[in-house]
């Protein structure tokens, strides 16, 4: 950041008062410029016992699989931002059911957010942001060629969940501290 | 927004190609400027039948009660965040256990993250964003002098779960769809 998106000043990094970090301020208008993370929100869904993934079609990350997810956005709910995510990257309608994992993952800024949810029908397609998209059964999941982190840890705790029957809320801070 | 962080120049609202939404974009060096919402994080901290609850020395709702609570900040895990605020706030150390409850509220985008958490020991004192705090029964939670809907919510969770002697994870969005 380097100007004040209120009055374009040049920002500068200091310690506001009353405060314990470092902020862009702006010396002109004196707006306190606040970095936080941002929410990724994404699907388990499922279709009988397979589960819908999406190879991506763009960077980060371009040709390998992930769920359905992405930044949450500014007038919704995250359950909203789920369910907007798939129709998006895979052209498929979904109910969203439990909140299934949360994923801090403090280098890039983020956390990710993921729900468990079942497809309404067997329709779905390829959005923009995928290069292909597949209901795929655990034997045909591309472990080596997942995307991010957070998508193996959320299918690994999804699956050894319903090995055992029940679903739980998983979390998890990665890379682990 | 008025201006680009990135290069100073004033900010134009369009659709940028590929997408399907209003961004601030900046016409001299082509920055998105996307805005997401943000995640305010904090605990409900027990010390055997009691709950910790701050009075706001700042605005919104200065002096009503809430749950220490806050924003999270870059570089910091959803459990830090919720620690981290209850000691600026309250003065108290407390060891983090499950999230308990997740809010959303569209209106003012925002997603509000509550985890249940034990203070380490009975001490606790005022943070500089408080005019007092305490421990207190649930005969003597102030619901008429609450700060938020949030709180509201996840109080009221959290003493119906204690009834039934099982907490689970409770998800809302506010105010309701």
């Amino acid at each position: 950041m380097n100007y004040c998106t209120q009055c374009g000043a040049k920002v500068v990094l200091r310690v506001p008062e009353g405060d314990s970090r470092q902020r862009h301020v702006c010396p002109r208008c004196g707006e306190i410029h606040y970095l936080n993370p941002k929410l990724v929100i994404g699907c388990i869904a499922e279709w009988e016992d397979r589960l819908l993934l999406c190879r991506r079609a763009i960077e980060p990350c371009y040709g390998l699989w992930t769920l359905p997810a992405g930044f949450m956005e500014n007038g919704e709910s995250t359950a909203q931002a789920a369910l907007r995510e798939t129709g998006e990257e895979a052209c498929a309608r979904v109910a969203v059911e439990q909140l299934f994992a949360l994923v801090s993952i403090p280098r890039i800024n983020q956390v990710h957010l993921f729900y468990r949810a079942k497809l309404l029908d067997a329709v779905f397609g390829v959005g923009e942001e995928s290069l292909e998209t597949a209901l795929l059964d655990e034997h045909r999941i591309p472990w080596g060629q997942l995307a991010f982190p957070s998508v193996i840890f959320c299918l690994q705790a999804y699956f050894s969940d319903r090995r055992r029957g029940a679903f739980g809320f998983h979390e998890s801070t990665l890379p682990p501290p």
